[in-house]
């Protein structure tokens, strides 16, 4: 997707570690005209699939995927990291490794939510390790539920996740796909789709 | 707010310990065209402030401020609970009670996303004791930025954190409030608005 190429280009930020900061508008400001071309693109990329449901986790998944939910007119469920008072009742569990903040959380959903009925799509800002995408997964699949498909707004093509995912048989579809980026120069080289 | 007061007597769940569980539409799942409505209803209520930008606080409050900010077209900035490795540089803190969780939290900011020239409308999907709230007011008053609103889905009209908001003459829009609720019965009752 040019548009959210371009914005990576132009507002993000390569630092050392494999981090790639899109805070300014993607997951600690975010810019909500940005994420509705970005539900756009998704109601397009998986028009041929019958979701009924979108799937995400706290907290930086939550605004792409409500934004995106509108084009699909189905409600959001985000997994949450902990478990809370408030989560009665029995709930799905899995873990998931965060790159970012280099721990392990439990991540549980409400069982009532999900069933063999939902035909989920998958939304996350960023895919690279696969981490919390697998987690995600993998609730759907204890919940007995379709996975349709998953949609990122920006890969760490040269991280495993994606390939992970896709080897698995399930529809990944990258808003954009960063290849390589250099923390001295600043360069960031997004492959072709 | 009727679309809202009516979602709540139909499907929330009154629990013991004032807790009102809205997590079928509001804070777990979470139903997107409701959230639209809600959206055009704080428009239509702060539609006389300058309002340039909109602050919450993740996770649930997340989904109800970006698609409300669609209708101001404004980013949304979420307050995070957490200090994270990609959080660089300088940020405003402060510490919030969670009713929910019984704990504390450091709830930050980047500088770089709030300042003087900000006027800026808080949202939140619940208002009880005030802490949330009274904490992303906090981070605006380091930041210098105006407070033009706080608008609020479900506040309990019988726990201080509304009366202590409006008594700093801060203006506060809660699309419903529950004026007392029954564990026993189940029945809740609005206030007039």
């Amino acid at each position: 997707m040019k548009l959210l190429e371009e914005r990576i280009r132009r507002d993000g930020i390569v630092m050392e570690g494999n981090v790639l900061k899109v805070d300014s508008f993607l997951n600690h400001q975010m810019d909500v005209d940005l994420f509705a071309e970005m539900g756009k693109e998704f109601k397009r990329l998986f028009a041929d699939r019958p979701i009924n449901k979108i799937l995400t986790i706290e907290a930086s998944g939550i605004g792409i995927a409500c934004i995106t939910a509108q084009e699909f007119h189905v409600p959001v469920v985000f997994a949450k990291k902990a478990q809370s008072i408030n989560l009665a009742g029995e709930t799905y569990v899995t873990k998931v490794e965060s790159f970012t903040h280099k721990r392990v959380y439990d991540v549980v959903v409400a069982k009532k939510f999900l069933g063999p009925e939902d035909h989920v799509l998958v939304i996350d800002d960023f895919l690279a390790n696969g981490s919390a995408a697998n987690g995600l997964i993998d609730l759907l699949i204890s919940a007995g539920a379709t996975v349709e498909g998953v949609g990122i707004a920006v890969e760490k093509g040269f991280q495993p996740g994606g390939k992970l995912i896709r080897d698995k048989g399930i529809r990944v579809e990258s808003l954009a796909i960063v290849e390589s980026m250099d923390p001295a120069t600043g360069e960031i080289v997004f492959r072709k789709q």
